[in-house]
């Protein structure tokens, strides 16, 4: 913890690596100091401790207090945690059915004013984690408390963080620092950053984890043995202090790499034994243990491909294994021909994972789930919601997002997703006719799911704040409320993550909403236009490349020629794509009239000058877009300089140093896109600015 | 060594590893066997042992006999091996001042068949053990020695070997594995690869090496400290046995990062002492040294310009240092502008070696040679020849050439550059008015420079055969030979090294040579048109991207747009760039109508349907010869797998998997330039060809 602490005086360079977590000195504190001097506690387990600690510290934090903690029952003026089977509920005048309709994660947080008590209290005590959580964000925003009565329960069952960490310590798309699990190929020896990281993750609801890249290297693959184990159990442990149950990414070659088997064949006995004993030895460590993150036969990872199976058998045989625990298999459909001609224009990768999956539906075993990333591509700034959602109505499925801004500016450009994954989750895919959304495929509902909910790729390192740029935590701490209950308004998640993070002031709060409230589409005004995307530079993706993937094996391509631009996926003339959808959707999207104008180079080829919707032309919509995207990073600039002296200095400079480096990106971005497309186009912009 | 034998007889795994030093059997061996039992040897120098050596091994392995060593003079039929001065040449009838016209590394080669004896007799023994690698090739071609009588000496002074080779053993632009001088941050232990480096090098006339990358990074700047001077007196030796001379590479920060100095300002008092006594203490290790490479100010290196400092004082201060022991400075003036604009259309690379060093004519010591590469931009395939070359009359110049593939196929392609560079050696510049050509300069002879000659970047690497492709042993063989006499023909270098290597199968020599007088048109057909360049990936500069540098800091264009392609460099509305040669030549490339086809797009922008010299158009041109690489590498496939059985097997695989990968390298080319301009220009093949 060292690297981040002032040397002189030993304390934290800044409030920033607390995030929302800050317990900021209460500035009327006196209307809640009657409760705040005593914590009654009801049951006593590891995850009622956590939260009995957080809130204590946090009462510590904000009112200067000490809070002395008892056994509940207790006369005094107290808060008090406990689950609805520890605390007699009718005594407080609260029917004992209301717990019977939550699920297992539920919690009531009440004023019970004449038994001078708030009750925080969890149907288990997961539960009671969750709502002293929410407890503490009332008492952080200063709201009032006077009638408090709150039920809630999380919507989606599985809300799980995928680590993209490596064990040499490196994160693959980790854009502010190293893993805080790994360091030179081994567990890290401090994992005090590991207990920070569960609190920041159960404060927002999150219950699962994969603690290791979903590319599974040489290394890694040693997590499921006994050399590993033992710290795999260690950071197990804490996280299940916070209700955060442990996955792994395992490499489907184990049986071979670790059990010296001549083959992975999940059809073969000996592989299926293997995995069964391999399965028992990990639960005989980690008894909680929830289960494998699996990416087979993707961009080159090994996979039952290789023995002639297909995704079934590769499944089901995790799944057997798994079963008699309780196990899970979390089984990735970013699947696709990443060895594509570029000459072939008939193989189209954003059809790949409906084609990879969908004929499947119903061979999985039950605790198969397929993780199913939100566009049919690769987390790119505009994509369609992936068509294979709600395409498989009898095969468990869960939502996979990427806080990780890997195509959407890399933490350093603020790009804040929330709005995206509004627009993804709201989605009506029409999968049982209208109302069927993308939120209602990932809660269950709709076919009733055994298991369902929503992943996300995590955008955390070990840099001070987490996030590299301060701004990126509220990605994080967005996706933790939004997929909690994604019937959250964005601005009601916005507005929260500010107060908590940057306290009350107006004029803070207004600046910072409206940039992260613009980002988005700010983002995608200066990058690739119309949906069409990937014009990024290769392998790492930043900046722009408008050629840098359309001659390449990995198969995306624009096709923009002297004459008009984008991809024609419709059915009569183009690859298909388009016909994946349910109807309406596929009519939209195949229809050059009706196609939403953001994507509308994602499905079709048009000449320059296609009117759009909007009544532009292609052309100078790239144009426009392009200029004003750079004014509002300019203006970004401005709102956030006004806030000098508002928000602590680190993190003032800390933004202000990476919109000075997303000012640079965007002005690139503008330039060279603008430039690609007048030199082919020859159309020049209709107010003459400045295109070299 | 271990690695290039086969483990079970220990032998060598191919012949390819001797490259032209095989010292094949001779199928005519009594044509020479009077003279061939017998070495009369009339001095004892190490040098001359060398010759010895190579002698008898070579005698032994040709006529199968062991030779007796005897000195001079002798009765015997003999080979006599001494210098003018040990060996009383009236006595064959030789007069004396043959020698005085020859330069210290000339030798004569004469069979006085009356005295029994072929003499091999050097001005010095330098000259003897050139005479000694000349005589071999005589007996491994079988020609005639009757009436033998050469006088030989090398046009150039100094013919110097470039490696690029990094402390770690990588090496910077290496296609065939790593170094054979380091690892692991330190030298080989194993200095056997050393020492037949440095008998393939004197065998081909180098007479200078740096052995180490011009890029100096930390801990090759610690090669001129004690911690490695040791090491690199035992290399220096074994070069020195060769008459090869040891240069290094030095970091132009030294005095700050090795004498903790807080300047290396060139005309800092402190620098000037610390390069002094370094430099002393170099030579007191190693008192034959030859002196400093310096890459200073150029892509990010440590240089003068610092301080405030030109290229004069930065390399002033080092000639100060040497002179007294008459080391000399190699200072390279490959120093431009590697963090342009992209949007700057005024600046251009082109220019800036010219920009940068000709006004400081006459300003350098005696003892400083500028070395300059052949073009302006970097050894790509079509390039013109760098204005600067003849335009310093009283400034040492040095032409630089680059044998490792980097932008010409990595050894991967065969490209055999021995035509390009006659082309550049014999190319007029007109500095002195007709006939000033490129050779005359570096050889010293237009303007009676004190130091000058021909260096370049080494293609070896610890390969069993050292550079990869076999083939591309063609390309070290000749820059050696070429370079010590520039008036060879093309045709006698590539057939020497066909027979040497290959023996003398006629079928064989006749594929062989006409691959290699092909391959480089080839390359350049299937690649960047009309001079035009850097149409690669960036980075590793291997494969097609045509758009690759076209928005780059290193700032290289095309400009290709929807109507036409090239640069501007004429004086009146370009860059000015042809301005910088000497007339008749700067009127020649200014001129749309009289550029050289292969060279116009590097000097003018015109459109697709601009009529070249050859009566085709731009664009039909860009398709034929795209067409037609892809044919030609086709052609040499059947050629290479016609010598099936009558070149060694190991070597016919490696050439036959490298034509391989040079046929889909060629492939791809083809369809990716001629996809990209056929989407620019819209303009369809004549001949219907597929465009994707």
């Amino acid at each position: 913890m060292q690297e981040i602490l002032n040397n002189e005086n030993n304390q934290l360079l800044t409030n920033s690596y607390h995030c929302w977590l800050q317990y900021r000195k209460l500035e009327n504190a006196e209307k809640y100091s009657k409760i705040a001097s005593t914590i009654a506690v009801a049951d006593d387990t590891v995850v009622i401790n956590s939260a009995v600690n957080e809130l204590k510290n946090a009462l510590n934090s904000m009112f200067d207090i000490t809070p002395s903690v008892q056994p509940f029952p207790t006369n005094e003026y107290s808060i008090v945690l406990g689950t609805y089977e520890s605390v007699d509920l009718e005594e407080f005048g609260i029917a004992r059915e209301l717990f019977s309709n939550l699920n297992e994660e539920g919690y009531l947080l009440k004023y019970a004013e004449n038994q001078k008590q708030v009750l925080l209290i969890g149907k288990t005590d997961q539960g009671t984690l969750y709502a002293t959580f929410h407890f503490l964000r009332i008492l952080q925003r200063e709201e009032s408390i006077d009638d408090l009565e709150i039920i809630e329960a999380p919507k989606n069952q599985l809300r799980m963080m995928n680590q993209w960490d490596n064990i040499d310590g490196s994160i693959e798309r980790g854009y502010s620092g190293n893993s805080i699990f790994f360091n030179d190929n081994d567990f890290t020896n401090d994992l005090t950053r590991v207990r920070d990281y569960a609190r920041l993750l159960s404060s927002v609801g999150v219950n699962a984890i994969s603690i290791n890249n979903v590319n599974v290297w040489d290394i890694e693959t040693n997590l499921i043995s006994e050399k590993f184990l033992p710290k795999v159990k260690e950071v197990a442990d804490i996280l299940e202090s916070y209700a955060i149950t442990t996955y792994l990414s395992i490499n489907y070659a184990s049986p071979m790499e670790l059990g010296n088997l001549e083959s992975a064949d999940p059809l073969n006995e000996e592989v299926e034994k293997w995995w069964a004993e391999k399965v028992e030895e990990i639960y005989s460590y980690i008894p909680e243990f929830g289960g494998f993150v699996v990416k087979a036969d993707s961009e080159g990872r090994p996979g039952p491909f290789t023995y002639g199976r297909g995704h079934v058998e590769g499944a089901n045989v995790l799944a057997r294994a798994l079963k008699p625990f309780n196990g899970k298999v979390v089984w990735r459909c970013f699947v696709y021909n990443c060895l594509q001609d570029w000459r072939d224009r008939k193989t189209d990768r954003a059809r790949a994972a409906y084609d990879n999956f969908k004929s499947l539906d119903g061979q999985f075993l039950d605790n198969v789930i397929l993780q199913i990333k939100n566009g049919p591509m690769d987390f790119q700034v505009r994509e369609p919601v992936s068509p294979l959602l709600g395409a498989m109505k009898d095969t468990n499925q869960v939502l996979e997002f990427q806080i990780a801004q890997e195509y959407t500016g890399q933490q350093i450009d603020v790009c804040y997703l929330i709005p995206q994954w509004k627009e993804v989750l709201n989605f009506d895919t029409y999968a049982k006719g209208e109302g069927s959304t993308v939120k209602s495929i990932a809660d269950g509902s709709l076919y009733g799911y055994k298991h369902s909910g929503i992943a996300a790729v995590s955008n955390i390192g070990d840099d001070i704040n987490w996030t590299g740029n301060t701004l990126a935590q509220a990605n994080f701490y967005g996706f933790g409320r939004l997929i909690w209950n994604p019937d959250l308004t964005t601005d009601e998640i916005t507005k929260d993550w500010i107060h908590l993070t940057f306290g009350n002031d107006p004029k803070v709060v207004e600046e910072i909403e409206y940039m992260l409230l613009h980002s988005w589409r700010t983002y995608e005004n200066y990058t690739a236009p119309l949906g069409v995307g990937w014009m990024v530079n290769p392998d790492h993706h930043y900046g722009p490349n408008v050629e840098g993937y359309e001659y390449s094996k990995w198969g995306t391509y624009h096709f923009a020629d002297r004459d008009g631009i984008g991809v024609d996926r419709t059915i009569e003339t183009g690859t298909g794509y388009a016909g994946q959808y349910f109807e309406p959707n596929a009519k939209v999207y195949n229809s050059l009239e009706n196609c939403p104008d953001e994507l509308l180079l994602f499905f079709h080829h048009v000449p320059y000058t296609h009117k759009l919707q909007s009544g532009e032309t292609v052309i100078q919509h790239i144009y426009n877009t392009h200029y004003q995207g750079v004014e509002e990073v300019e203006d970004f600039i401005q709102r956030w300089n006004s806030l000098k002296g508002k928000v602590e200095d680190w993190v003032f400079e800390n933004v202000k140093d990476r919109l000075q480096r997303q000012l640079e990106n965007a002005i690139e971005w503008r330039d060279r896109i603008n430039t690609y497309f007048y030199r082919k186009s020859g159309i020049p912009d209709q107010q003459g600015r400045p295109i070299y």
